[in-house]
């Protein structure tokens, strides 16, 4: 007999460690709020009881959630809880928004070191009490623009990884790299077929028969940005995942279409929140709350945040309020404001009057993760040589709105130091330089130009660039680039603003240069004096180092940077600074 | 690029190997009826068309579905495909049914047999067309009555072919043998889990308490008989499974209870359709009928015939019409009929105008499969022992309905031979003798009585026995039960009817001693032949050789029959003929 039977049997020795007594359980076999006690035993839910009392012992933990609701812990369908933040260091805020789950890319460790990143991510949370589910990068057998990182070694390591239980699948590919062309992904993609994986796809902007070939490859896509997007992705089959976080609010999207899909087939996601945010308390809990403000029926939006996703990528036992199954609970005071009050996971309390009250685990990594940004940081690399441009005028990115860029020209500057072709602040034509920094490939690096950004002064540098591990820096006047840079690269990655030679403002993010492990708070304040810094620059984009993450991002239109040249990324070609090339 | 790609992009040179046109299709996550026309390569579907048009060659099948639905192919969410007849045998007629994938017990060889027989089973259904999904045999570790048969090496056995694709689970259980009580099968149950394969219930009167503590170990059960049965499974978590078919239909405890539920939690199955219903006709098609005919929304209805089920049992790439998804497919004429034109498995077409294309495999199975009643059938072991009895009346079953089986006293009858204990047909008091015929427990047997049967001469035997691989006779005459159970033996298996000393209607089923393996037309002709035998001895039970098969089937109470007396199935005892004992 398992140890969950003499509770549901309610034997007279029989003790629950835990009982949630009196509140309105969410039943979602029954899309119904029922008056039930759960009753826990060790990590599991054991039984819903009239009345838990006959199995409340001296030893048995009582919370009451009288006049409240019991909902299955949310699980984040969507996000990387792996950068700007570590995802042990964000964890107890993460759990005070309800959230029990995440399946979160490896857009970090996974980025930079593939396999081995994987392992050390899965290390790092197998520790309680956030339950994190990842899925690998599928960047490393990308070879749209660059060559593929990933040899065969990479790839049976990779899959290997299939068979961790948390491991769900193979994290977001954008359409472009494999719509209409043979990618050296595919071989990952069949492996994870086998292992009953999924299959994560970013369509931003796919659609038709675009669309129709993307669905062939991915299981669940989280950028439909319009109801009609959201009606399409459904049609072919493709899990639709909302978003609702730092990035975007396409809420409304999958609002509008949800009356013309199976509510089984939705899911929510925050697609990642930034420590500013998370800091604030935007979590699932919200994006919950701004759903059912929006009219959603509250049993829809909860399965959204729970049990679809556990059933879409098979998280065993999760996502449901039922005998047997995992105890991941949240006890909000209503369903208008859903205010977080106590959180269970695995049946320990780790949220109580809506406050963690765990720790986040605090060791160091392993020693590899660290001092990551090892590449030359010559000031010729800041800047473009003389013979690339034979024009008065050079290719050059414009910011459009935050993610995305579009192909324009400006006027570059001279540097007045070496004739070397620089920026021209008094034009906003920025320099945009990506340094690689793969093992590997580090000797690689482009300078772009970049305008609408408009900074007048300074520079900014990060190693947060998506998609793609590098330095970046955008840079008004090239010797703050390099003051910029070399104060990044000497916290082993983060962000640095530099103005007059100085740097002005910093973020260390030394996990793989991509994610601080410094308290949240910290964090968070660090990132709007980062901002900030940047506005007395000069720039008045409300983003800016979103805007900045993203220029490497190739799954935005339409050009980007990568190490090599500009991405012009719907023609799926490399194209220089050169107008006439 | 997958093969898929080219076609959904109508590429110039892209060309579907088979074309489903102008139908309505089914869309599940639309839940909407799309005019589209389905194009296919290989045995996946590629993309949902506007107009198929552009990838149809002269290579290309083109079958019209104007005018007429296309639907994913159905599940049967519990069948026992294994039984009766051979599952390759029945397949043909499955698949006319609209059936293309079923999730069955390994009632036959793998309770005889265990892993070797589940293997078995297995390798006869790997070939094509209908899908075989299997559940393993719990029966090897359930001990409440009897030892248990299984070791530590079958355990591992058994464990070890949860890792096959088509393997999902542990098949149903009784609750009476795991609630409440340690039995060696969760030992088994772990490994499921671990697995995340699903844990098929049996809760046949299960309620309360009972069905609180039997939620904790299983995943489904497809035994609700009432409204109000259904309503508690869902409410405790268990995932429901409809079910109409040859041994009950409850149908109207789903429809009743559906609104009260969530429309993706429940399934629909025939729990097994015998060769004549089969023969005749019935099948999935027939369930989705009867349960639109009912109100039910077509959409609900065939989601929980298709989708519901694949997701609930992880069958990957089942149950939808979508990209990248299995090519199984019924176009049926309309949602009032149901009415099966043409039916695709995995690409090919397997049914044309209703009627099957494709042969049923024939070719012999491995020998140890047959000849398998190697048991000793000695006159008196089809009597009982005259000091097993003190008092006039002995304890007896007494058939209630068709699987029920209640306890009673009869006074029996003295064997004129030998001055045992033997049958009293004028007082209706029939002798129901188990024989074992599990390898290595041959051995064991017991007589005890049956009232309410009606055989007023001769006697039936057959080794068709649900859950106790066993020879089983039921006889007005002891001479009578010799002869049918020395056929039965002789046949290798099946059934048997005698009177005044010969054999008058027989089936051989040699497979296992629980499969024929002739046609379905012949078997079903077997079948009928055999009941009308029985009529003539004088039962007025509708389906007796259903009443018959149940005799040893513990999951419903409350007397049946083990090879060591009578189970009294609620108590969970074994108890005699004797009332004082």
């Amino acid at each position: 007999m398992n140890e969950l039977q003499p509770i549901a049997l309610e034997r007279d020795d029989a003790t629950a460690d835990l009982v949630v007594t009196d509140g309105r359980v969410y039943c979602s076999n029954r899309r119904e709020f029922l008056e039930r006690d759960v009753a826990i035993v060790g990590d599991s839910i054991a039984a819903l009881l009239e009345d838990a009392a006959s199995v409340t012992g001296p030893e048995t933990t009582v919370v009451s959630a009288a006049d409240q609701y019991v909902l299955p812990g949310f699980i984040d369908a969507h996000t990387h809880a792996d950068i700007q933040l570590t995802p042990e260091r964000a964890a107890p805020s993460l759990l005070a928004t309800g959230t029990t789950s995440v399946v979160t890319e490896t857009s970090g460790l996974g980025l930079l070191f593939g396999s081995r990143g994987v392992e050390t991510t899965l290390e790092r949370t197998a520790e309680r009490p956030l339950t994190t589910y990842l899925t690998l990068p599928p960047q490393w057998f990308v070879d749209t623009f660059e060559p593929a990182r990933g040899d065969e070694e990479e790839l049976e390591a990779l899959a290997a990884l299939l068979e961790h239980e948390r491991v769900v699948g193979v994290g977001e590919i954008d359409w472009v790299h494999v719509v209409g062309r043979d990618v050296p992904l595919e071989a990952l993609y069949e492996r994870a077929r086998e292992a009953n994986a999924r299959i994560v796809g970013h369509g931003a902007g796919c659609r038709g028969d675009a669309l129709r070939a993307f669905a062939t490859v991915v299981d669940n896509d989280h950028e439909a940005i319009t109801a009609d997007g959201v009606r399409e992705r459904a049609t072919n089959g493709i899990h639709v995942v909302g978003r609702c976080g730092t990035i975007r609010d396409d809420l409304g999207a999958l609002v509008d279409a949800l009356p013309d899909l199976d509510r089984g087939s939705v899911s929510l996601s925050t697609d990642g929140v930034w420590p500013t945010e998370l800091e604030d308390g935007f979590g699932m809990h919200e994006v919950v709350r701004r759903a059912i403000d929006a009219g959603v029926p509250a049993a829809d939006v909860i399965d959204a945040a729970t049990r679809n996703t556990a059933e879409h990528f098979g998280l065993e036992g999760r996502g449901v309020v039922a005998p047997g199954a995992m105890a991941d609970l949240v006890v909000v005071d209503d369903l208008e404001t859903i205010a977080v009050d106590t959180v269970v996971s695995e049946g320990s309390i780790v949220v109580e009057d809506g406050a963690p009250t765990v720790e986040p685990r605090t060791d160091p990594y392993p020693d590899y993760v660290y001092d990551t940004v090892s590449v030359d940081l010559e000031r010729e690399r800041f800047t473009a040589p003389r013979d690339s441009v034979r024009s008065e005028d050079v290719r050059a990115m414009a910011v459009d709105q935050g993610l995305v860029t579009t192909e324009t020209t400006v006027e570059p500057g001279t540097d007045t130091d070496t004739d070397l072709v620089g920026p021209a602040a008094e034009r906003d034509a920025l320099t945009a330089t990506l340094i690689d920094r793969a093992p590997g490939t580090a000797d690689r690096g482009f300078t772009g130009f970049l305008t609408g950004f408009g900074l007048e002064r300074g520079a900014v540098a990060t190693t947060g660039t998506w998609e793609v591990p590098g330095l970046l820096t955008v840079a008004a006047d090239t010797d703050d680039a390099v003051v910029a840079a070399e104060h990044v690269a000497s916290m082993g990655g983060g962000f640095a603003v530099a103005r007059d030679g100085s740097v002005v403002a910093d973020l260390a993010m030394p996990v793989g240069a991509t994610a601080a492990e410094a308290p949240l708070p910290r964090v968070a304040e660090e990132f709007k004096i980062l901002e900030n810094a940047l506005y007395e620059l000069g720039t008045d984009i409300e983003r800016p180092l979103l805007t900045l993450q993203t220029l490497t991002f190739l799954g935005v239109p339409t050009l980007k940077l990568t190490p090599s040249g500009y991405a012009d990324v719907l023609d799926r070609s490399l194209v220089g600074l050169d107008l006439e090339e």
